[in-house]
């Protein structure tokens, strides 16, 4: 089965076209700059990579459109006929309390989209565009969506509900949705196939950590909690995104610095993070530089409160699941950055957390074991593949 | 040497007159409702009470005078000469980051607590009409402060740190602050005596839950960590604050709810916590009679959130401390509920954490230790004294 996935954003369209039964990348790409002036777009095949063309791209129509028209190209397409495409599935953001896995898209799910467009207004819409210019492409092609809330709808309402009059979780839907929820799976899934142990027998935490961050306790293959919350900007200190502060802040930053809040909020998503504490950059491999090559002490300081902000919630989570078998690291920069990886697991030897330096040094690409012989747990460095994980969910609602 | 010990709110004026010798509290009282139309006063020794007796009290010079007049009275007063007050001790909230320690009250004190009255809107100035009302009555007695910030001033900066930009520390002096220093202090010291151990040798996280509430964790005798940050409203979930939230939520009331930002504000600090979540009441006892007596659905999950919320914490500060000797519960609910204790220490045998249910459950007063033989890491309930800490702290800053 070989299948489309596309991963719309507010301008921008990313697809990779997947052959499950090899698990070959045939094609990938992405729109850029939808809508603007000059857009870009990205076209890669194992034999031909075209690099951010410039070409006019009005609209997700037009981006699909042009994905499509790729993939069917006589020189570099890598199918002949549409019908190759068995299957689209979608990266979605929001359902709300609605789903708690993958879908295929009908109208229900449009509806329940557009009825939680409020709590992802950059997200929906857009990804709202994808599917109809999906739809109107390739409209006997079924589609499926995979909602980045969704696998955490099993949390508990212990953990998904804050403290705040009942009514804003009951009539405004306030509560801890969480996200990355594809992602977070994706590498549960992988950590239990690579220890050839059942899900249910693990005690996991997942740190997803690239430009964005989450952390999240898997209990039983369940999210039993997660860093993320009412939005992506609870949790974490991210590239750009500020995490956890005192409530009070927002208010303050109105109230006694004379922002407004459209101002408080560009600020806490855009200019807080990494980028707005070191000074330096949101790019955490040139933290890592300043911190490696300069000793920088703003690079330095800054990747500290960073590293001890993920301790805290692994401590946290531990305790939530009295327990910890696998401790992930996933993520951009998860992945890439072993001093993030040696500064967070540093002095957890009391929860079972033994980080082997050499191993940890190492560059190698796939599953990675990063713990020492003695380490009661588990640590693995597992690259995560989102489209793969959709095109896999995507396969299994189409087979029932 | 006997010490008044002094707590101005701003419509209040709680004191204690302590005999240090003998740790015997000779009186003690508040005047309430200060400047409306009826005030009220208790005042209360071994042999007299009077309670909320209904009277006029203008402002906080007159319920100064007022306590001053009652502890020399010729029936019910504990001293025949002013002069056997030896010294007072003002509880102060905020000193930002310019003392770590208590102080003898000077004009710097005075001016820092007016240059750091912008962090503590509410507090720093009724604390200073405190500090100028005994002035002026007790021109000649030493007066001593402690502050509810200072003991947190040991963090390290990759705790007290937001990922905001950096200029709003360096500039705007926001970051984390911590408060109930005192209780924290006084209770880690207790439960270092109590074991007959070194404050050096003890990991000890101190949870401190009253109708405010805040958790810390103490290495070396030093705060590392605290829950509360910038104002009180950060951390565990409190009477009516509702602690840690999506830092989009203020925004989201804001812009989505239509709420002007002083409701937003007042919500998040008085109708939320549990009042808000339960529906009930933010006196944990009807909370605790709700689920006990009726099992009442919405009195157990508001308690579940506000346990797991402790629970999380004290695996944060374990990890952050690599390690756990103490778990101290006080304050007026933590001493008093012996379902939160429960439910907060349920399945935390990963961190060496194991409840005795039978003495958890006893009603004696004094500390308990509440933990199994087993149990790697002790649970002390203790009750917090911080008048009897600042009486102490007093003592010791006037013997240098």
């Amino acid at each position: 089965m070989k299948i489309l996935t596309i991963n719309c954003g507010s301008s921008s369209v990313k697809f990779q076209f997947i052959n499950l039964a090899t698990k070959e990348v045939l094609a990938k790409g992405i729109a850029e700059k939808i809508a603007e002036n000059i857009s870009l777009f990205t076209y890669k095949t194992k034999d031909f990579t075209k690099k951010k063309q410039e070409m006019l791209i009005e609209n997700h129509e037009k981006a699909v459109q042009t994905i499509i028209d790729h993939l069917l190209d006589k020189n570099h397409g890598v199918v002949k006929n549409i019908k190759e495409i068995d299957a689209v599935g979608h990266r979605l953001v929001h359902a709300g309390e609605h789903y708690s896995g993958s879908v295929e898209i009908d109208d229900d799910v449009i509806r329940v989209m557009e009825e939680c467009a409020g709590l992802a207004p950059l997200h929906n819409p857009a990804n709202l565009k994808g599917i109809f210019a999906m739809k109107s492409f390739l409209p006997d092609t079924p589609q499926c969506g995979v909602f980045d809330t969704a696998f955490h709808q099993t949390m508990p309402s212990k953990a998904y509900l804050y403290a705040l009059p009942l009514e804003f979780y009951t009539k405004h839907k306030i509560r801890r949705y969480g996200f990355h929820g594809t992602s977070h799976k994706y590498v549960s899934q992988k950590a239990a196939e690579y220890l050839g142990k059942d899900m249910k027998d693990l005690k996991i935490i997942s740190c997803h950590i690239g430009n964005g961050a989450s952390i999240t306790a898997i209990e039983d293959g369940k999210s039993l909690d997660t860093s993320m919350g009412f939005t992506p900007l609870e949790g974490l200190v991210m590239g750009t995104r500020c995490g956890d502060i005192d409530p009070a802040i927002p208010i303050y930053m109105h109230k006694e610095m004379g922002m407004n809040i459209d101002k408080v909020n560009m600020i806490l998503n855009k200019r807080s993070g990494m980028f707005g504490l070191s000074g330096i950059s949101n790019d955490m491999r040139e933290i890592e530089n300043e911190i490696v090559k300069n000793n920088n002490p703003d690079a330095k300081r800054a990747h500290e409160v960073y590293a001890y902000r993920i301790k805290k919630y692994i401590g946290a989570y531990t305790a939530a699941m009295n327990g910890l078998d696998v401790l992930i690291f996933t993520g951009g920069v998860a992945e890439n950055m072993p001093i993030l990886r040696a500064e967070t697991c540093k002095d957890l030897d009391y929860l079972g957390i033994i980080l082997d330096k050499k191993k940890n040094d190492q560059l190698t690409s796939g599953i990675i074991e990063l713990n020492t012989e003695s380490s009661k747990v588990k640590i693995l460095k597992i690259p995560t593949n989102e489209e793969l994980m959709i095109a896999l969910e995507t396969r299994q609602i189409l087979q029932g």
